[in-house]
């Protein structure tokens, strides 16, 4: 792929200060970056945007919002108030969307979860419209579904992207997250114009843990040309993100991972046929 | 939950000799005893039938056979043949099923694996028939699609079995590996009269692991009263069968995990109604 249709996420690199960040990113030639918060916790999120801009870099991701089961109406609260400000700062950035994750159940009450989440969406549409920022769902792992988040899977996240029926509510769809998935080209279809977001790490073994044992494309399990090529197929006209949370990748240079990154990327054949 | 209407699996106690394991299973006075293979490999499928029987322990289960896709002929031909040997030993053993797990994709061709694993069913269905042992295709969590199973889920699970409509091919159900599906209580009704083994492993956290990171049921994130009562309610009549892959355990005497099984087991609700 051209790295221009691609963009570095800030974890991947997540040592590196924002200036370092912004200069990997738009040294390889990538055409976006995407912020995880804390990579502008200290510079500030206008210094964040104003550095992206010129560099010419696309802001494609914040990551995250979400967490929205919570045990009280108190802590419902703090992060409904989080969440207004994650908005805030991807109008900010001028960001695709902001990233859901969605959060976990408590007391084994999935169910309960599910409809908080629902809840907690439905609370932030106003001001997502307002700020002009796509809220994107993004479905984890069930490897995650007790720490992380009750949504689970592709399908489970295309059902309740669909019940809002709103352009404010999308999806964000990670290989890492839904690539063992049966029904992963129908889902993709099913999401289509709703795919805001469209990141890529590879399932490399062993699995370690459960958050941060991903690898580069192209390392692992993955079928990441496939991936690519499904996306664009089904209309995802955006860039497609390098998001690795990889120990591996964290005990090296960031340097050296934005290279390995650039490389994974260009290594992913550029699909045959864009939409027309 | 009564133990007489539960079933210890070798593998909660695997440092457990075969003696070992049936005076545990009895002793606690669990109603059966699952096997994997290597539980009998030194004594022989015969002395594990009859120490069972002499126990009054029913067999509610053999693991595994499977792991169908092969990258050449002759290794599925070999794997075909451990299949066939598998359905002999769970018909010595008079036991309820053999768990299939399917195996995983080669090349990063999930759809290839998904047709091998077909069709590897198939050619076992005659040899099932004719030694009366029921196979029961076993979902996996995702997080063993790349080293375990294709099958990754209870949906996909319940239409492969569908697909066969035979009295032969069920499924082998195990919380530990779809807790998280947003859709279980629509899944398990469907899969109703194909239950052939339901099993319980808590998820505890962290995961350390892919394999070996279980917990007994009620340590964890699962809901075990409400899937017991789920499993009831859809007409599972059968033994629910305790199987506790964990590196803890492991660690500790088998009659201490035999011990702790138990009462875990004790500490979850008996269904309010059972099917009629």
């Amino acid at each position: 792929m051209d790295l221009a249709g691609c963009s570095l996420n800030s974890v991947t690199v997540r040592s590196a200060s924002l200036p370092e960040l912004v200069d990997l990113a738009a040294g390889h030639g990538f055409g976006g970056v995407g912020f995880w918060r804390d990579a502008y916790a200290d510079l500030g999120v206008a210094d964040a945007a104003r550095r992206a801009a010129d560099s010419g870099l696309r802001v494609t991701s914040v990551c995250r919002g979400g967490m929205f089961p919570q045990p009280t109406a108190e802590l419902r609260t703090r992060i409904h108030e989080d969440n207004l400000r994650a908005i805030e700062e991807a109008s900010v950035l001028g960001a695709d969307c902001l990233v859901l994750v969605c959060g976990p159940a408590h007391d084994r009450d999935l169910a309960g979860a599910r409809t908080q989440i629902a809840d907690g969406i439905a609370a932030l549409l106003d001001q997502a419209e307002a700020a002009g920022v796509p809220l994107a769902v993004e479905p984890l792992h069930p490897m995650m579904a007790a720490d992380r988040s009750a949504i689970t899977s592709l399908g489970e996240a295309v059902e309740l992207v669909e019940r809002f029926a709103s352009p404010w509510v999308g999806l964000a769809v990670d290989t890492y997250h839904v690539w063992w998935d049966v029904a992963l080209p129908e889902l993709m279809a099913r999401a289509g114009a709703a795919l805001h977001s469209v990141q890529v790490a590879d399932w490399v073994l062993p699995v370690h843990g459960q958050l941060s044992s991903r690898g580069m494309p192209g390392d692992g399990h993955v079928d990441m040309a496939g991936f690519v090529e499904l996306a664009r197929t089904v209309g995802y006209r955006g860039l497609v993100e390098v998001e690795i949370l990889s120990d591996h990748w964290w005990a090296r240079p960031p340097s050296e991972a934005a290279r390995a990154a650039a490389e994974a990327l260009r290594r992913i054949p550029e699909p045959a046929s864009l939409p027309s």
